[in-house]
């Protein structure tokens, strides 16, 4: 008999069907054993009714077990009926089942509250969990429209390399590898040296990009290896055309994702608040004399994002906010100088939920310009050869961005750790398992 | 003035409208100049005629300099119209010209044939060529539809990490990465045990991944960092249920791709060849019958890839087939054997016009059968003890397969050599730059 989805079950009552999937459940009430049945689709409550032929194997079953149940689609009595519920309406009368998979007994109760680090330990069991269903199928959502909405917007996607020469940046700690020949590669800290050659090439570029972070940092906004979502854009006047297009995409993706309010509700989030009118926007200083804060001060702590949202939540009805005029010498080298602002820059910070979702900026177009201002920063011109060729051959006027999925993720879901929006994190002691120097079974194995 | 694309100038004849873009082509002529102007959007012809205000600084530019120009749409007179040609039938007299950023003199002829190396050391100049911009416009095609096919397929997309523990394989050769507290990680060769991991989790599901290969290889076919799209399906029947979703894929990808007719003709290749009939499909043993070969090899050389594509192609009209049956021990520790033709396992591979672009299988879903495995291979389980957890606790019968992007891209464009297909390739001797451990300059500069 052909599989039946378990979400499509309501379109089949009064007849028998043959789903697959896991026992999320088993109640065994000795003369009769309850089930709930999950697939992809959801859940559905099976029952082995007494004399059932498939008792025995019913009672033999246990929690992730995978399944093939032929079984009558019933309506439940009417005082069974739980409203508001995946199938809710219906159960369905198992006549037998084929155990395709056995599990063992599990280490824990699936629907306990686990410690992060039970959570990660057990990574291939605890994604099983609803909550963290939920938490990974809205970051393919998020991940979706972001692509969605900059391809609608004219951009074309790139891929940028994860192996490069030498740090981007000239700032974060970097990964070394060990390449051929005795040399030695970098891991990227981001895609922005090549999205820039690629804006010289498309106009409109953006890249998903798997970046890494050297950090010893262990707080609960950093992980070693992250999803860095970036586009960058030509022929803009400054910086607010950017703004404007991360605008438009961050309403695309909180539409997209409101429209699975079920993944927000097994989490226990709200539903993100974009204001019909544009997102607030604030410069440092104006944000600082708004918390009563010193103005001296080149950036925000933590403390200071998570209020400014308060206040744009409270105020202007919106879980996003920009920050701008940043002072240059905190950016990146190539952060685009504000003229008649200087020595503040035309860099961007997008805040949501309280933290920084986004970082941007106009950047540098002209080469000279460029390349003094890699040797102001103590850099040699001669390790961005290949970058500044970019330059030396015509580039315009550009800006972009970049968006930490993870963070956005965790944000959107109000969750407490980014390791927890993160399927499989790599930290400072853990790459899948825990990372341990007298452990020979350790990532240097096998 | 407002900016019009270069692609919308049809729409305003008789108008004066403000175009931005680069140079792509100059010709002095004297008392008037000829421009091919150039946007993301595609070329225009331009020119200024004497005494027009724009002349001094029309001589002034030159290839690649990134101009905006204020200018009238005429229509060409009947004898000058390009027909076939985009804006073949409109000029842009040219009013004003204001340089946004200059050029220095190329160093070579952009339209001329250029080798490898040259197009490699100068990406960020040579990518502006129509050629180079068809090829990754077609490649982010190729990418786009085969998401979009999978999504509307019911798969789920995932991050898979690319620093690892272990090698998932047991096989290619690993870049090694100096981690925390002197611990060795490793880069991915595949997601291959995350997208299984993944399986137990949504059943349907897909990554788009950065994988690694430290082989130290020089062919046509390598590179050291690629793109690898990936899928993997649970409660399938045996590996067919795979190649049949690979198949509606391949479709898909085929389809799209031949709606950007004009991106195969800038490269100089031909549209896929579809079959209307399913792929053709032959086992290991009757392709090497068909070549008149020996049957005693466990696998095909690329000479016997091409010679079964050019059967394929005559006798099918088909630029893709299917090679299945391919013996047990020469495929990964996880790959099912075919339960009536041991040795034989369920794993196939796809080529498509004289090349593996795909390979694939019904891998193992049996925790003790898979433990036994791994042992028979001489590995130790405990080093996949994270993976195995996924087994454990109910992992369904399931298989997927693997299509290196940068290959596609390559048949797909006729093109010679998998670098030409790769934005900014690695590979022994270069990380966008050539490597010399004498070059001070090198990657570990900066």
């Amino acid at each position: 008999m052909e599989r039946t989805l378990i979400g499509e079950l309501g379109a089949h009552v009064g007849e028998t069907v043959s789903i697959s999937g896991w026992v999320d459940v088993r109640r065994d009430q000795g003369k009769m054993v309850f089930f709930d049945f999950r697939d992809r689709s959801g859940l559905v409550q099976g029952v082995c009714l007494p004399g059932s032929p498939a008792l025995d194997t019913a009672k033999e079953t246990r929690g992730e077990y995978v399944v093939r149940v032929e079984g009558a689609v019933n309506k439940r009595p009417e005082k069974n009926v739980q409203a508001g519920k995946q199938n809710g309406g219906i159960e369905l009368e198992v006549k037998a089942i084929e155990v395709l998979s056995r599990a063992e007994a599990l280490p824990f109760d699936l629907d306990a509250d686990l410690t992060l680090e039970t959570l990660l330990d057990h990574r291939p069991l605890t994604l099983r969990r609803e909550r963290e269903r939920a938490i990974f199928k809205l970051q393919a959502v998020l991940l979706q429209a972001y692509r969605d909405s900059l391809i609608r917007q004219g951009f074309t996607e790139f891929q940028a390399p994860a192996l490069v020469g030498s740090d981007a940046e000239g700032g974060a700690e970097v990964f070394k590898v060990d390449y051929f020949n005795d040399q030695t590669a970098n891991l990227a800290t981001s895609p922005q040296l090549y999205k820039q050659i690629m804006t010289g090439v498309y106009e409109r570029v953006f890249t998903i990009a798997r970046i890494f972070r050297a950090e010893k940092s262990a707080t609960t906004r950093h992980i070693s290896e992250l999803t860095q979502m970036d586009f960058e854009m030509a022929f803009i006047e400054d910086e607010r055309d950017v703004m404007a297009v991360l605008e438009a995409v961050m309403r695309d993706v909180a539409r997209a994702a409101s429209e699975h309010a079920d993944l927000f509700f097994a989490v226990g989030a709200g539903l993100p608040l974009v204001p019909d009118a544009p997102f607030p926007a604030l410069t440092l200083r104006e944000a600082q004399e708004l918390l009563g804060i010193s103005t001296s001060e080149p950036d925000l702590e933590p403390s200071h994002e998570r209020g400014i949202c308060e206040w744009a939540k409270l105020e202007k009805g919106s879980d996003f906010v920009f920050i701008t005029r940043f002072p240059t010498h905190k950016r990146a080298f190539y952060t685009y100088e504000h003229e008649d602002e200087a020595p503040h820059s035309r860099g961007f910070d997008l805040l949501f939920r309280g933290l920084e979702i986004n970082s941007g900026a106009q950047r540098i177009h002209d080469y000279a310009e460029l390349v003094k201002r890699i040797e102001e920063r103590g850099m040699d011109p001669k390790n961005f050869a290949f970058y500044l060729q970019a330059f030396k051959y015509g580039m315009p006027p550009h800006g972009g961005c970049s968006t930490g999925l993870e963070r956005l993720t965790m944000k959107m879901l109000d969750l407490d750790n980014v390791k927890e929006a993160t399927l499989f994190p790599r930290d400072m002691n853990r790459i899948d398992v825990l990372l341990s120097s007298a452990d020979s079974d350790g990532p240097d194995g096998a």
